[in-house]
């Protein structure tokens, strides 16, 4: 990442009074022809966090592992972007969620994308929902199972395993104090190991960890992940 | 409509078993070769109530609003399907959406969208949600404006008036015994007219009572709602 | 209805300022010489909405349906009053009414007053809860039945199936994204017909919009429900 | 109070079971001949707990205080005589009643009466209800002022100072834990003394005990509150 | 109990504001040498309600009772001092709990208190956690059983009797309305008679009035609590 | 660590049947003459997660870490030895922890500790309230302040910056979605800066995951903790 080019990309705003300033001239120069108001979301990907951070330099590593982002994805992750003000705070994060989301497990990928949206949709938050979203409907390649996992995961015709998986992360998120030993048995008896609990434990932990880092710093998704696998 | 067409997309069935019968010579026509796993929404527009109800014979006046929803839309909206085994109820539901909806008001008919994705957003209402949150991306021509009804409204940037008036649909759906003079005051001061505020109340409660009857009969929306306007 | 003589009843006001400033006059006249202070509901006759909406002219089919109203309770429900300034929203709503609580169905008058007060307690809506317990009293008989449906369903004796139907209009009002397949199996097991359980969540739907109509409009019981049928 | 004749009143039965197969006889000796279905509460008034608890013995300063019961109201409030199996907490519970609800005190014995009802409406009990509902139609002359309390007091037009005090009530019922130094600053702003505040504190307390001891052991209400003050 | 000397240990103060100015000399005389900062709760002992009450004048039983408190326990309870303003207040309180901790029960003393800080954890009642909390400590012989049951009873590892207990008198504290036969029943199962159901429903009950006087008055516990039978 | 002599102290166990099983020779050898009955917590030093994971084998890293804390602490913490079965996941835990609780930022320590309490209080987590309030009591000096982040922090007297911070971070925890600028800007108005606010987010965020981990996966405090600065 040239991060000349990018610190735009990389700008953070104290207060959504300033951006709407700032997003004046942005507009002008993104807005499509066709459409007289600019969308919704045409500034989250200049703006997309309501805090005014330090500047970011990327260390080796990082420098690294956002040109895979890059040369992958198209682009960052807002959220690294956000993280990036801070090497430690970025590497402790990326290591962590790489681990969960990517690492071996017994659950599948996109059942760990399925628990990230379960966990963000009760939460609301709104950067989790689209990120994630997007993920549920590239991997499992049907979009509208990302839109059930977003709405209401009740309303999805779910394998038993696959329920008894969201029940238990939603559950976690909405009553942590109320997990008992047979809650942990229902998974079990869904087939689960019990390092596989563990997955999902950790899991739902760090979306409600995630929601609500991203919704205490309005924290904004790239625009790019609205249409992606549609 | 023709009926004797229709009639495999007007069928009901009482049980989420029964549907799963069904759904196997069902998928066989319809999904797609590319897809080895039929899409989550495969069956939903086939069996989109989970109730058996008795076969719709639709009346002159009824037919006439159907064939006006093939012609416009290329479709019927499921939610009309639901309704149509009973003549009066599927009249009084149409004459009060269409008045509510696409009747005179001081609301725009995006505004009247908002709130149905709002207030379908606080009920978790998979059919509304899909619904209503493909009618906010298509009248705003902003796909994204959908999402952010769907997800979280508050993480919009809204005009005061459009913010007001969710925050009170919202408060109406959540505690509406607590709805005070003063609610009411915000919304004039917002810019509102008394009347005005008489169809957000309306329009609010009429979702919140579609969201349940949706919700109470495992209502499905059409599929190809999802990709609309996207 | 002759309009002119009406037209006090038919009076709104923008606020609660100004319904005070106004009841000054109106008490004079109405209040009783035994009571020294007017009753809390004084005024509930004449400003029975807290929007100063548009005057009423009366179509000649609704003017029929006052003057049967009329003719049969001695008086116009309120709610069809506050309706009456457009006359599409006041067919509509009287429509939908009657067709649920008055038409065919495999539900009892009774059963669904019953579940207008319980979904009405939940939501706590002043003015249905009012003029639908007059009604389960007046019904049933039993005016201790209207208190129990006001005050709390739970704690009425009640059939299996009747407590099965207020079980599942209540968790419709206060959780309707969590109904499922279980739910519309224990009303089967109690005996409910599919048909019959598209009527209780109808119904139930219909008071989760009327509450939230009335309570964000502050809607006012016309005054001579609460000593009907005691 | 005569006991020997007074036993069916004072029995009580330790399911609804046993309870049913009693009230069997019981009917046949109560129910009025024009109503073929018995009330829902006939057997209140012989079967108020239930709980299996030992046969009352009265001392002789609970028999007096019984007798004067009988001699001002009629009847014996089925809470005492459900407390009766144990003279120390009888005598407890009737001494901190008589002192909160007739002691002397900065609130008139309407506003007790107020707080009782506005604070067993949240809790939803049928007993409290019923029976304070009763008291603020008696005290108040106003049959509405009753219901109001019932069924929303945010529906009654209060005034300034009785709206703080229900206000303060209900937040302290509703969520304890967040009553502060600004809570007990606006009801000295409406008027009250920190005399008077403690008052409110100690009444609102109070039924939030006997809310709970009441739907604990499903005691009911004597049925001679219903028509009482109409 | 000498009351001259105690005076300033009965004293009130309208708001935390004066309570302020006042513990400016108050900790010069208390605080310790070795902290610079004093504790938290430093003014706990000598301002103990948010409230100017009347000064305390102590009749001859509860001279003798608060004596009593002195020579076994060292200190007289806040809440005690607190209730002392009135006679009949102060009675009334003291004889229900003694009557409900100390008196007959088929509950131990122990379950009676673990009770007591269940209750009081729902409630987040900062004086009854401190004062109940201890209690369990000292009774059970056990700290770490007072701060179970202070975060989660539910984290727990406890007999089915207690178990149950507890699940109980926590229902009744959250959704009172809610208790019905079965629970009564699960009680049954568990082991306890009718009679102790009752006493199990009347101590929850009088902590969630106790909790709700507690935090209504921000009511502070004896400091000397904290560092009991650690 | 020398693993060998401390694999009982790593030991995991899938069920609480199986850890009361184990646990009753556990009793016999740690239980102290003087107590009849075994502490609450006598087996939560040894069998200290509700699974069965895989037999950690610590890197030269962790081990290192392990023996810092065997250094400093004289134990290592059991969330530690949770997480050691895979040392992705215990390096990730610990590098955002020891960044987040130990690194530089514009909180102090106490601070950090503080909302670590008041969120694991709202989430009613036994492991976090342990282990975090005795490092609240200790940072502090003050054991009264330590109860108070655990009971009700709305309960101690804190300074305006202060106070800002925990509701910030209660709100968070409570409803996420509804954060919005006005909540950061109390906090700026506090004295807080825009980093400093990412850091209360983050530390608030984090426990929202450690509290659901702890609790998924019944994660027990190492016995010490009770007694810790007391």
């Amino acid at each position: 990442m040239a991060r000349t080019q990018k610190k735009p990309e990389l700008q953070n705003a104290g207060t959504k009074a300033s951006r709407d300033d700032k997003s004046k001239t942005t507009r002008s120069k993104t807005s499509a022809a066709k459409m007289a108001q600019p969308s919704a979301v045409a500034q989250d990907d200049t703006v997309f966090v309501a805090l005014s951070l330090p500047e970011p330099t990327l260390n080796e590593t990082m420098q690294a592992y956002f040109d895979k982002c890059m040369e992958k994805l198209g682009f960052v992750p807002n959220v690294l972007k956000a993280y990036a003000f801070d090497m430690k705070k970025l590497e402790a994060f990326a290591a962590m969620y790489n681990d969960l989301m990517l690492g071996p497990s017994g659950l599948s990928k996109l059942e760990r994308e399925m628990i990230a949206v379960a966990v963000s949709s009760h939460n609301r938050c709104y950067y989790c929902l689209v990120a994630h979203g997007s993920a549920v409907r590239q991997i499992s390649g049907d979009p509208a199972l990302g839109e059930l996992m977003v709405m209401n995961y009740r309303a999805a015709r779910l394998s038993k395993r696959q329920r008894a998986m969201l029940d238990f992360a939603v559950k976690m998120t909405n009553e942590p104090w109320a997990i008992e030993d047979h809650d942990r048995d229902n998974l079990r008896r869904a087939g689960f190991s019990d390092r596989d609990i563990w997955d999902i434990a950790a899991i739902a932990g760090f979306y409600n960890m995630s929601n609500r880092v991203a919704t205490a710093t309005d924290m904004r998704p790239n625009s790019v992940y609205h249409a992606m696998a549609r």
